[in-house]
């Protein structure tokens, strides 16, 4: 079976068609500035070529319409008709607590992304109507919700649960989501399917513009460090991580902003973005630090840091670690990033093997053969596991 | 030397007199409600009765004048005059980042206590009206301020900023400045006295109605758990600890919460006691959680969890940890606490022993001997360091 998997946002769509016979990719695009203008990028992965352009989208809907004209037209396609793609996965960020697994999308299952704008302002509307779209322009063929958060729904109440009144809880749904879920869910699989042996502890390090860490056994998430949003846990590319929240009462009184504004900085404009005054990605980072830029250097060892830190702190959660893995695109590429954070973790039994770790965005183990926990790149594929689930639900 | 330990807030007033010949307590007591009638009490520990009654307190200086006429009378003295007291030392909450160590109050040392009001705007008011009330009263006597926040001067960078614009950090001095200095300070010395080596790594847990873990090396912080203000780190009776800084924006929204109405919830109404709905005491929490109460049972269960996930986290900041240990409250008190937070630490090589644990605010190692990480109990005293500061600087 042929799935499409889409990634919506407000203005923007990602889509990639894979092959499920052999998970192959077949084409992969992006339409961007819907509602404003429009551009679709398609890729196809046969050996015909690119096609890039301005294309208008007053919509999502006429935003998949064009995406299944390309795929399906000569020049540029990869199936000779629209009958071909058997079933359509959404990313969806946020199913709330309702959902422990992806979904076939129903009038229940959208109620319940409905449920959960609040929680996913910005994102749950825009999976929505990316859903909406493909349903008017693809009837009858069956949409998979799968959703960000339901990787976290594993967690113990000790671990999402906040140290505040209990009400909020109960009432507003407040407490530790947890997002990256379903490169999380690939890696660790994919973690365990090495290791060969049940009840493997993983730690997964998805280090990228947005980055978590999570700890898992067997596939199933401990605890992750995201929390009710993607803001908390690691410093990240423009997001600060942890903050003391005393820290917002003292800025927000001093400076008259609103909380509104303070979040805005907060995920904005801080991370390494805020401490270097250089740049959120990590490649001007490392350019900037070798040049001697001392804030560019701080933002690296402290995103180093505090990713040992919560490494040591997910293999007390777990009372030890079989495997720590890194992915994303600092993960899978970040050789230094690698070095410097393995560097804290001797005390767990972490040996890294210089040589091997001098890879890029590869599955390797960069651990030596003595090292007591294995060390691993495995590169991630969010849209690989959208379609797994998607396939799996749709022949149920 | 007798050396008169002080501790003033807003409305009372803690104090000690020790004799540093053998660091032996003299006599305690309290001040209360000053400003608004007052209270003292007075517990000389040479046989002489307690004295307790009401006595008006216009000011701190009235309660100084009561506290050193209890000393020095016949019925509840300890000493036969003033001139006996040799110094007096101050717990002062914060130095901001200009005091590394202890110092003899001058108009410098005040002018700095003034100069970070806001960064602790309760207690550092209190704690110069405490040292005001002293000279005034006192006058010739040295006074010394021993700050809450100096242990944390020897984290680096990469552990005291926070990943948000660094403005912040050169205008607002927003940065890690860690508190329960002294105990940490306290404890940790006497970690390191105990295993005789050098570069002893410590992590202690000083757990209590305040709880907070701090890493040090040789005596030195290398991190710990609060941040800005003490909100930050692990759940406490009634703090939250870390959160999402997204929750505030949520609630503030939802409920049109001021920012200082939800800090209040956070620093009031939060922690063990907001997830239990029972009460701050962990006494009264395992009691409920004994009888069935679930909501305490959490509350008790993520406490332990989090205080385990510190312990990973900073073995990691440190690339190992020698020793552990457990101090305050419930720290020295809670046999069964400690049991559950040492059942996460078998993969750092802890193994408690349940016999030596079943063990009440005394010293003693609760570690089997071939534990890899030997674990104490190491009952703190913060009056004590303040008095051992103030007599090195007076006799300096």
């Amino acid at each position: 079976m042929k799935i499409l998997v889409i990634n919506a946002g407000s203005s923007s769509l990602k889509y990639q068609l894979i092959d499920m016979e052999n998970e192959s990719l077949l084409a992969k695009g992006l339409c961007e500035r819907i509602g404003i203008d429009g551009r679709l990028t398609h890729k196809p992965q046969n050996g015909k070529p690119t096609y890039e352009a301005d294309v208008p989208f007053p919509t999502h809907k006429e935003a998949i319409e064009a995406v299944l004209e390309k795929l399906t037209s000569k020049e540029y396609g990869v199936v000779d008709s629209m009958s071909e793609i058997g079933a359509v996965g959404h990313r969806v960020l946020h199913g709330g607590s309702e959902f422990t697994e992806s979904c076939l999308v129903d009038e229940k299952c959208e109620e319940a992304i409905r449920r959960c704008f609040p929680l996913g302002p910005l994102h749950n509307p825009a999976n929505l109507m990316g859903i909406k779209a493909c349903q008017a322009v693809m009837p009858g063929t069956p949409q998979v919700a799968v959703f960000d958060t339901s990787f976290g729904m594993s967690m113990e109440p000790k671990a999402y649960m906040y140290a505040i009144p209990y009400e909020f809880y109960e009432k507003d749904s407040i407490r530790r989501y947890g997002f990256h879920g379903t490169s999380h869910r690939f890696v660790s699989a994919r973690a365990c399917e090495i290791s060969g042996k049940p009840n493997t502890k993983v730690i997964n390090c998805h280090l990228g513009n947005g980055s978590s860490v999570s700890a898992s056994i067997d596939g199933k998430c401990v605890d992750t460090s995201m929390g009710l949003t993607p803001l908390a846990g690691l410093p990240m590319g423009t997001r600060s991580g942890d903050v003391d929240a005393a820290i917002l009462q003292f800025l927000m009184n001093k400076y008259n902003y609103s909380v509104d504004q303070m979040l805005n900085i907060l995920n904005k404009k801080s991370g390494v973005l805020g401490v270097s005054g250089v740049s959120s990605d990590f490649r001007d980072l490392e350019s900037a630090a070798a040049e001697g830029n001392k804030h560019a250097q701080l933002a690296l060892e402290k995103f180093c840091y505090e990713t040992a830190k919560y490494v040591g702190a997910y293999a007390a959660a777990m009372n030890g670690v079989d495997m720590i893995t890194f992915t994303a695109g600092v993960g899978e590429n970040g050789i230094d990033t690698r070095a410097r954070i393995c560097a804290y973790l001797g005390f767990l039994g972490v040996t890294l093997d210089p040589e091997k770790n001098n890879s890029r965005g590869k599955e390797v183990e960069i651990s030596t053969p003595d090292s007591k926990v294995r060390v691993f790149v495995i590169p991630t594929n969010e849209e690989l596991m959208i379609a797994r689930d998607t396939l799996a639900l749709v022949t149920k």
